[in-house]
């Protein structure tokens, strides 16, 4: 197939009528398919079943002394503490284990920084502006929060590398408002990039104007590979820490896409300077979160080796839907030019920038036939991307059956919308 | 045995030796004891073991539909939703079903105030000032909520109506910086009182000079009977709603004394116009909470009849434990005059009013001898009580052998620092 760039109009006008054909095709098919979000499939829930045989009515749920099935214990007990201590290269006594949510926790995170501040400076909130960087494209959910707070969104370009570090260390040492920037390092959602060494390091050596800057580091999918030649990511908090900047970064991640997104346990971690100040929230907002699950977690999965190990059943599963997605970009969509993707080692998605100006009427066209998309915009704060180019792709979801079909339908739109755009 | 204040200054000094020598007895028992918090004891937790067969490796974990291990759900299970709409007498959709921790709830309820306001009104941290009326003695947690947000708390009197309305119109319709109150309506702690119909009946009539004035109903132990003749309480939403208050209250419950502390699920209710507000929060802050355990509790209670007929096996284990601890006040101390008590028909706590000015000495005492109370004038305000008055006593953590030795030290200790008091 030729690139579309250097079709005739009559070449054109042929492939316009031959892709609505097959569209058409697939419409009447009736088909009702999603690949919006990052959801687990049935079978990687399955995998996780075994876990709700751990504790049953004959358990001993005593911890090292603390019975799990009563009050107590704030920041959660030492075994979760440590397993993801390992995996996340910080030291147990810097890690909190919260409730099934990590969203949650930077939640509530952005929310005390709001209403009490950090770093002996004033509530967020009572500061005149407040700006957050956030490396586009990037995760809708994380916009939200700070949308929700009224907190300027600052786009960040990201290429392969991870975010533009020189826009990044320029406004953070130039503006005092700016405080913090959101950072999904490793397998980013949506690009799937993992944060160079270099990037981690310049991070690590930020000099912010604002002593209240953070880094929001969401870890989502520190061990969640789709490939044998997985990423590796330097540990920001060891970076840190030898810059003396360990109060920079806040260090999230979660058991979601381990064991049950609807059940898992969620796990965060910061110095003693940040922790002073997020503990002094918790200990008014709860007495402790569910142990029991914490327990159950615990003894599954025994320790990070243990974690590791059990991410290889996830791959097994995943692996085949991310190359399902890729083979049909290649096969179908490659020659013509008209779309770029990503191919990642990693986490639960993959990133299409297809033709600037069609992102909307491709999410659209897959719509119509069947085939909810993450809405076009979504990976930019205010939901507004400025080429409307970028789309995520969720394939995880889907069985391959279904993938095969939807993966199809969505080549067919990204080309109709490309040969349409180009032809107005 | 006398009165103390009928006794003669000879009388108190045998009185004192014979105490001295009970005290001295005790404290060479080494004992370790503790009566300081409403925590379930390990036979009431082994009531609810079978739960944790509800879901297996076998299990179906699809709820009307739903996937309960997968993402989803923001507001909680159909079946939860019911079971304790009909518990607070308040509609299924008026529900909102959250995590473990109702405490949690009421937290980020305040919070969400704090922050963005309710009610069209400005956030409450943007206001000039913001006061919260705290029935005293109260729940020391709800004071940590506000004391924590730097809301100004105004001590209300209560009685075995409930609070002193006369002040609680009267402050609530002349200050527009009164926000909200803090109440525990039935069994309350530390009380174990109920709020009379009346006193419901004039708070679901309030004219509140705020527009974001919002009672915290906080129905903690709305079905956690210990007599056989327990307290009924009328329905603030029916109530508000006759007088088309029904978004004053936002009730809170769970079932952390029904099934586990540490593990069980929490609840708020509200009207639409506050849910909305709250919605907002929670849309951003979560994709949803733990919904296996809300299966989990849904399929092991079914309803809320038989939510009603489980705390009957509660019942049985902490009924002779309230019993314990009054019979000894009865038989020790009544006789004395030197401390008065409620006799409560249900909750955590009895309520004990000792000699003025002698509470922080009666729990120096108890510790000393090994009993751990709750702090003295943690049941007010700032941690403050005027009268150096009111303790208590959580009976419920120690079996029925331990409660009896601790509930023994108790009235020694309280009757010595009564009568070193008198004798100063």
């Amino acid at each position: 197939m030729k690139c579309y760039n250097e079709m005739s109009r009559e070449e054109l006008l042929e492939e316009k009528a031959s892709l609505e054909k097959a569209y058409e095709a697939y419409k009447a098919m009736g088909l009702s398919l999603n690949m919006a979000r990052g959801k687990p499939g049935a079978e990687q829930l399955d995998i996780s079943m075994p876990m709700l045989d751990v504790l049953n009515s004959a358990s001993d749920c005593t911890d090292e002394g603390t019975d799990c099935r009563n009050y107590g214990i704030l920041d959660g007990i030492p075994g979760v503490k440590k397993m993801f201590a390992d995996i996340l290269d910080v030291q147990p006594d810097e890690v909190f284990v919260g409730g099934n949510s990590s969203l949650n926790m930077m939640f509530d995170t952005i929310t005390t920084f709001m209403v009490k501040g950090v770093a002996g400076c004033k509530p967020w909130l009572t500061q005149e502006k407040v700006k957050f960087l956030c490396p586009v494209p990037g995760y809708d959910r994380h916009f939200g929060i700070t949308e929700y707070y009224g907190i300027e969104m600052i786009n960040i370009p990201t290429d392969e590398n991870g975010p533009d570090m020189d826009m990044v260390e320029k406004l953070v040492s130039e503006d005092e408002a700016v405080k913090g920037i959101w950072c999904v390092p490793k397998y980013s959602n949506p690009t799937g990039i993992t944060y160079s060494d270099e990037t981690v390091r310049r991070f690590a050596a930020l000099k912010p104007k604002a002593k209240d800057f953070r880094i929001i580091w969401d870890n989502a999918y520190v061990i969640h590979d789709v490939s044998d030649t997985p990423d590796s990511l330097l540990s920001i908090m060891d970076e840190c820490k030898k810059n003396g900047n360990e109060d920079l970064p806040i260090i999230f991640a979660s058991t979601s896409k381990i064991t049950f997104p609807g059940a898992g346990v969620a796990v965060m971690a910061c110095s003693k300077t940040n922790m002073d100040v997020l503990k002094a929230r918790y200990t008014k907002q709860t007495i402790g979160y569910d142990k029991l699950n914490m327990l159950r977690h615990q003894r599954y999965l025994k320790d990070s080796a243990g974690l590791r190990a059990y991410m290889e059943k996830h791959k097994a599963v995943i692996a085949p839907k991310f190359k399902c997605v890729l083979d049909a970009l290649d096969k179908e969509v490659k020659d013509t030019g008209c779309a770029a993707w990503t191919k990642p080692n990693g986490g639960y998605f993959i990133s299409v920038d297809v033709l600037e100006g069609t992102a909307k009427e491709v999410v659209r066209l897959c719509k119509e036939a069947g085939v909810v998309l993450t809405g076009a915009g979504a990976t930019f704060p205010y939901g507004s991307d400025p080429k409307d180019s970028n789309i995520r792709i969720a394939p995880t979801y889907p069985s391959v059956d279904e993938l095969a079909k939807a993966a199809d339908i969505f080549c067919v739109c990204t080309k109709l919308a490309a040969v349409n755009k180009l032809m107005a």
